[in-house]
């Protein structure tokens, strides 16, 4: 089946509603020894889209990561369980220090995480460049792939949501 | 910090009872060409806990995956928007056929998913081991880590939640 570019902007257009819905972010890397991570991260992002996620984090807190040392692969996962949407975007990861960016995406609710604000030096950007987006909603009713099948069906997919799954491959 | 038994007791409590509010998890693998994927799993474990999550999922969807060779490293998380509790596992997952634990863990509920019911050959039990297991939950005001510091802080700990985050290892 071929996709045109206006269904293409439509499913784009509902990832990132779905997205834009949801507060905290489930960001997943792989550690050293292997083993998969995740932790809830504040979900602050653009009002325009550029194939790319930001969130703002700690330069501290990347001591012990591959993320320090250059990009990495890592999974962005959103949860909207009151509307039974699911996103699943994977990435790479690297840490930017762009302050014009940071001026554009901050705002006051932020300091919750980061008290000292925006001039505080440690306070840096991990931008995820979007390789492949995926998402799961139940506000329809068939579950299909319409495009982006150049890789492999994943692991669970049948046992995901009675709803509609689109894969959109990006970069 | 040294934490009692019972300190771990009222953990595993606290961490259950985030996981049995969701509906879907997010389960995250690593594909072979190094890219992570998430999709949302029905999440019905059982009342009791042995150290192991259970996920009902298809033979035929592991096809492509490393899960059908052996045990391969995952993570499961939950996000609970409502409460703002997130929980990460990191585990290992492998498929178990096993028909009296398939046998205590359905109910009808899962014919959305698996219609053909429980004696379809093709339905199966994915079996995460959990080896490290972690939750950030707002209902209290302090963020700290009481014990299971065995592994290095891992990255964006300090953007999670203004809330308590509390790392518990289990293997």
């Amino acid at each position: 089946m071929t996709a045109t570019n206006s269904d293409k902007e439509k499913d784009l257009e509902k990832l990132f509603k779905i997205i834009h819905n949801v507060k905290y972010a489930m960001l997943t890397t792989v550690n050293e020894d292997g083993t998969l991570h995740s932790r809830p991260m504040i979900n602050k992002q653009a009002d325009s889209f550029h194939g790319e996620l930001w969130f703002f984090t700690q330069r501290s807190a990347h001591k012990v990561t591959e993320v320090k040392k250059g990009s990495e692969e890592v999974n962005v996962s959103y949860a909207d369980p009151e509307n039974q949407s699911y996103v699943s975007i994977s990435g790479r990861a690297d840490l930017v220090d762009d302050h014009t960016k940071k001026k554009d995406l901050w705002s006051d609710t932020l300091k919750v995480w980061f008290p000292k604000g925006l001039d505080d030096p440690d306070v840096t950007l991990l931008r995820i460049t979007i390789i492949e987006a995926e998402y799961w909603d139940s506000s329809t009713t068939v579950m299909q792939k319409l495009y982006g099948l150049a890789k492999a069906s994943i692991l669970g997919d049948h046992t995901a949501l009675a709803g509609e799954n689109k894969k959109l491959v990006l970069n």
